[in-house]
């Protein structure tokens, strides 16, 4: 018996949930564990299903259930395996340590591929750990040139996500249009608040009790794409805006790591600018 | 339309939320909201579902599901409506008026029909608060007696559940057999750490960082009853075992009132020594 | 013996704790606790000192540390007692009556010298629980007219600290500069996220995780104050913004609760747009 | 100028911190910051001075303090150095990783100088972040014989600190004795909840909503040391033992990593069974 997920996004009918149930027992499948959700506002239902199968072809069950659905419904049937990702990075080392730990002990529920800097001050991590690390600099060369670069890398992998483990350059609309809903950013503050440069001046001049990290789909605009998990942690009067950063880095890793097991393990669905997370 | 509330708990088998489903769509039942869970150790199978429906009769629906479902299933069917509590206290007024006030505003998700005291310094309050306060002192009197007493008052209401509010008197078995899996009682550790009297002062003296509370249903075995809710907060070196106690009245205040929302609201299984609970 | 407070707040120097507790000993007090802090970027310091003492005249005490001090520094010997304060209210009870409540049983470190409301709906409470009501509408009158019946009603007291309990009118520059440093709000949001209104529905929308609540001083600037303390709690995609509020309300009580305990023991001292808080 | 730190533990008196700094002044020391803590139970003073200093030889600093102060009196003053440790581990991979990667990038503050394990896995890992391991196997010999073997080689170091990440054979009442107060462990539950062998399968067993981890001191008594840092999670009915035990590995990591931060920065004074720790 192997097991095998159902992931399912579409219209809001009344009896969606026996349909699919019925349809799922018609081919043997046995639910191990089921989690849904009707978005009222949008009209709009998910689920995930993770079930035990004897199931050779699994294609013939994923039509049927598109057939029944309701029109232009997403349907995935999907074994568990591991994601393939390329991760970006700048000069920080601890998401990214966090990430190459858990490739190298095989418990990311990822294989990383590739790790591509703008800096080559961690390499030298990545090649220890046995881990191809491609040195792109964006130093005198245009946004296009330095993402094109960039692209030229990634390409030679097939990758279901990319993610930016503190890589601080702005990457442009056509680079986020290439990979939508891909791309997993760690934000070093708790979003809506303090977007943009500098979150940790920004909050310690602003004299907050607590700061946090989000972690999120890049979009477009910059900061805005749909949240996967946040955290947060308290501070006080005697954290100078140095303090709050290195507090900040524990939160972050944090963060990021528990975004990657969520979207790795198949459990977040993105729905205009929010998530529906499965936890 | 109203709202209608399936709960269900049985053993598990292939095709149980298909079969569920099927005859909840047989019934123009429309589900807004499925929680389901398997026991896998125990084999067990637990469900609530929120529906929307226009029924005016719910018993042919129960026993369509009991009739298809495993033998000895436990199968409920009930509109949305607050439960009728009693209260249990001694002196402590931080739990007790929390559950007042909410009363008194009607977001409590039950009605408190009396309070009853073996002191009467929280007599006030309640009256100020327009529920009626027995005082029964436990002095010069048995055991058996006291309780005695207690029951004679509980049994002139119709009652779901008994809150143990900081009421600290042990209570006996045959008590507790009379009103099974009816009375949550907030203790105030973090079970299983420091069982039974003064937990902040084996708190202080073991030198703990972090102190919690624990709200549970109350079985026979002292402060062994399936858990609820627990939370837990820091403290550290200044705190002497009064300013833990006194800190730790807002965890008790908070974690008990996490609680009943979640009982009121048919969201807690018991099964076992433990609970499933549908958050 | 008494206990005594000794508030401190001067520009920084070498040798200041030297000095002061010199002082303190040739008064013969003795330290219980003592917190000091220097904000380094602002050569600020600030100390809070809690000592037994048997002193009848605090007077010499606090003149010889003036004077010892550096020019225009700010020390108060202070008896530890409870403060005098007025809330004022709109329609939600939870803040309220987690006030009124800690002062019926002498636990809120204050005095409650009456509630002013907009509405009238929460009159009924007061009066159960002995605090007298003031209904002030804001209906058909300008705001100086609105706020100069408040001040009026206030003027009758005399009051350390004004606390809005979830009081929705703005107020203006000359209410908030005839009490500085003495009006304490609760906003509902975990600011800087989400200033203005309705900020629930503000992060329904941007898909949030987290939501949180932020109590501070109030300033000029709407929600821009320094912030005392702030708490946050996860949500996730089954919260609509009416959930969020509902949720938020626990935290708004939990965190206005936790700022009125720690202003009202002295613990804050404002700096510019920030508080040190000494917890 | 350096940074110096003064620590100090003795009995408690009137005028110590007047009589401290006043001695910090004459040395022309300034302080930056200060922390101090009175045991009233046990009437002991405890004071960590952080101070900018010019000073080449701080032992006369040392002895004026010592003579000073009251008899038996702890006094240290040392200059911020990096700490020196070894680490003992089993299998586990996740706290020592956290360390080894830190110790890689220079922000542990300490230098790990070895690891010693009694299994092989975690030998590669080690020595690509060139870390020296030494294989100790318990195998076939008794415990003295192993830690014997152990001994030999932590003697080989000048150590400050033996952290145990996940070292799971029972260390002997002369090992603890050999290191007083230097030995670290991380227990992978709330302490004193779940003392002993599978904490996670006794949380699960008693279907506890919360599991956490305790870093302490080693000694005699089996998980009974003096307690530094302590964090929890909440867990569900979802949660199986295994499940318990992959979430605790975050928080394990999290915890040993803060306490070992407060130790390493000279902020945990051990008193009886309990820490002083100025965070």
């Amino acid at each position: 018996m192997n097991k095998l997920l159902v992931l399912i996004q579409c219209r809001d009918e009344v009896g969606l949930v026996a349909n699919i149930t019925s349809i799922l027992a018609s081919h043997q499948l046995n639910i191990i564990a089921m989690r849904e959700f009707v978005d009222e506002e949008e009209q709009r239902f998910f689920a995930r299903i993770s079930c035990s199968s004897a199931l050779e072809n699994t294609e013939d069950l994923r039509l049927e259930l598109e057939k029944t659905l309701p029109k232009n419904s997403i349907v995935e049937v999907v074994p568990k395996v591991d994601k393939n990702i390329a991760v970006l990075v700048t000069k920080e080392f601890h998401c990214l340590s966090d990430i190459l730990i858990r490739n190298y002990f095989k418990t990311l529920g990822a294989e990383v591929k590739c790790v591509i800097g703008n800096y080559r001050n961690l390499q030298e991590l990545c090649e220890k750990l046995d881990v191809p690390f491609h040195y792109i600099s964006h130093e005198n060369i245009s946004k296009e040139e330095f993402e094109y670069s960039i692209t030229q890398q990634l390409d030679k992998y097939e990758l279901d996500y990319i993610v930016l483990a503190k890589f601080m350059r702005i990457i442009s609309p056509s680079f986020v249009a290439k990979y939508k809903h891909q791309i997993i950013n760690i934000h070093h503050s708790f979003l809506p608040a303090f977007i943009g440069a500098s979150p940790y001046h920004q909050a310690f001049n602003r004299g907050v009790k607590i700061i946090g990290a989000t972690a999120h789909f890049v979009t477009d605009d910059l900061d805005e794409g749909p949240i996967i998990n946040q955290q947060t942690i308290h501070v006080n009067h005697t954290y100078g805006a140095k303090q709050m950063a290195i507090a900040g880095r524990e939160i972050e890793k944090s963060v990021l790591s528990k975004a990657l097991e969520l979207v790795f393990d198949d459990r977040v669905f993105v729905v205009g600018n929010k998530t529906v997370v499965f936890e």
